[in-house]
């Protein structure tokens, strides 16, 4: 039986996951494909020279992450006719579609389970099961960290650096969290996945952003009175006028499939006409977890896989996009302040759903759930509201996804 | 742009939504492979030649249903050198080994990821990103009509007649549901999920299956004490001995990723080493849902997809698995008969993890959850337990999966 050569860069947690994986499995794959995977080289910081990697292998494993120097080496790599495998997502999010022409020019596979959703195998699912479904909409829990985060000032009722310190504690968050908490892990995975979804450019840059680390644990739990649940959600969305990605909070009702997802989990749930929905879920991204969608790519690539299809031509990317929305004020709790937040409100167009008003001493939480509109014209209420004399700081306003799933 | 050429076998829901969504989808699968898919014939009871059919097609889809004549067909056409498509379950739980071998030998494709789980893609994620994973278990609400029914009689507290009559008023549940509430159906899924996840020959006989018409609205109530909820769940495992694979319904704590599926749903856990577990969720099985899974298989087919890697060696089918169990009684209110039933439990090695004894009159309905054991040391002390004098009746019992997600 042929060996097939694989070279790895990079050899961290996930590196050293796929080394011990690849022993493990070799005689596996070598059953199911014909073909034993073999490492032949490994490049750290301190050890390896990949050039002589390169020329060794069939297939390069890039797990370095970051844009320099990794960008240069899958180049190289797909240039010198190799596949490569990567779980880098940021690579992917800016130079992913050089990268893919590359691949497709030279007949090689570049592979990127594991840059997108831990586990989850959603980048095979939108490749191949659904190539025949239009995707209408992605929404995705793909940020482990912040979800384990939401999930305990959820579960506690703690304030977000209370729980962001016992995710550093358990090994849920890195002691430098920014990427993660600010959003531009789940950022980069989303342009992958609208580029997956819709088959048309998706540039990290196009994705708008917005963390978690303004969210309070009275937002969570006042929320709780209208049955919402508090995830950060990445959107791909087509709408009329082009396409929509963007990730940021969002309230969640109890029925809907990613409301029950807790902890550092992951999860996808992709629509579309014809399949109506399916939702993927497991564990964010461990080592072995990333491990093993290296490893399945890997099998595709000895398979015979193909590269991903050309982009379409790009469509515009759409800011003003339609929501509910749940909106915290603190107000004087004075007859007739209800009514004149009521009344803004509906001049921008926004229609009230439901409302509860807490008051304690001189002072109340006014708290509602809108039904959609646009977000510019949320915007103008808004001012509007912060501006009236009995409001006492900037209303606080954040997406509710998907009404009918009450 | 070259037509691929497709031939229908079979023109009711599920052939008469595909016909329409391959029409739609044309241009988008050229786009993705190169080549348009073009339907060339369709055979029904009353018009098309099933040979001329053959002739003119490149591949064949296949939505007849049941074995014969649908068997002949699929082995002629492989035979022909043909790639088919099919949704067939009852075919490939019991053919199936003949049929792959078949198109292993002509180097053509059968494609069935339709036959499995509705519109979720597990027959792909199984056969491609898990390829290089140990798969250990499998759990799976694979039968939309049962789940139905169970999630009718959780939310109303109705009788199973009821929940199944209003199943059968909105359309998910046929005249005769005898396939789908008997088991037959989902133990069919399960033999096809079994040789997917540990590679070797399943067959529908080898899968013990236990309906859901004996369910009680009362077990449901009982249980919910516990925190259990009541699903149809199949069940494949790699044990020490062999494998077992069973559908029969089982209680799940709340935390437990199936828990929360409810109505004509499917669902599938899938639970390996490396990879923890992934869980895949969407509709059941509906017209439009399966041509889509369907038409993803065509486009697989279309870019040159591998058929199924021939089967390992058999493994030993166990019939002796390990669970826990719910178990209920109907006992005289009397001091000591709780006595009495525990200790025949402990001296058949089953130990008590809670138990809720309440009387009305000079009854009393005794429900209990046990630790795992072995079903046929339950079985030697239920005969005991029934034998009892102050037992009114046969015990019930009913599986417990995964104590650990409490």
């Amino acid at each position: 039986m042929s060996a097939f050569r694989v070279g790895l860069l990079g050899h961290g947690t996930v590196g050293g996951a796929f080394e011990q994986l690849l022993g493990e499995r070799a005689s596996a794959v070598a059953q199911l494909t014909g073909r034993t995977p073999e490492l032949v080289g490994v490049l750290t910081r301190s050890r390896g020279d990949f050039d002589e990697i390169l020329e060794r292998s069939e297939l390069i494993v890039e797990l370095i992450g970051g844009v320099d120097p990794a960008h240069d080496y899958v180049r190289r790599a797909l240039e010198a006719g190799r596949h490569v495998v990567t779980a880098n997502k940021q690579l992917l999010s800016r130079h992913g579609e050089e990268l893919w022409s590359l691949a497709r020019e030279r007949g090689v596979l570049l592979g990127f389970e594991a840059a997108v959703a831990g586990v989850i195998p959603v980048v095979r699912v939108l490749r191949e099961s659904l190539a025949g479904a239009h995707v209408e909409r992605i929404h995705g829990i793909v940020n482990g960290t912040t979800n384990f985060i939401l999930t305990e000032m959820t579960r506690s009722g703690c304030d977000y650096a209370d729980a962001l310190a016992q995710a550093q504690r358990l090994g849920f968050a890195e002691a430098d969290p920014s990427d993660d908490v600010g959003g531009a892990d789940a950022a980069a995975k989303m342009a992958i996945l609208a580029r997956l979804a819709f088959g048309v450019p998706v540039h990290i840059d196009d994705v708008r952003c917005e963390g978690i680390t303004a969210i309070t644990s009275d937002d969570i739990a006042y929320a709780r009175e209208f049955g919402l649940s508090l995830k950060l959600i990445g959107t791909a969305e087509r709408l009329a006028e082009g396409i929509s990605v963007r990730v940021h909070p969002a309230f969640l009702y109890g029925g809907h499939p990613l409301a029950s997802v807790g902890g550092a989990f992951n999860a996808v749930t992709v629509e579309s006409e014809s399949i109506t929905e399916i939702t993927m879920s497991g564990p964010g991204a461990g080592g072995s977890q990333t491990a093993s969608a290296v490893l399945g790519d890997v099998v595709a690539a000895i398979g015979g896989a193909q590269t991903l299809a050309a982009a379409l031509d790009p469509l515009p990317v759409v800011e003003d996009e339609v929501s509910a929305y749940y909106l915290h004020m603190e107000v004087d709790d004075r007859p007739g302040v209800l009514a004149q937040v009521a009344q803004l409100l509906g001049d921008a167009g926004a229609s009230i759903k439901s409302v509860v008003q807490q008051g304690v001493g001189g002072r109340a939480q006014l708290t509602m759930v809108t039904h959609p509109l646009e977000r510019s014209r949320l915007a103008v209420a808004l001012l509007a509201i912060e501006a009236l004399e009995n409001v006492r700081a900037a209303p606080r306003a954040i997406s509710v996804i998907n009404e009918e799933f009450v």
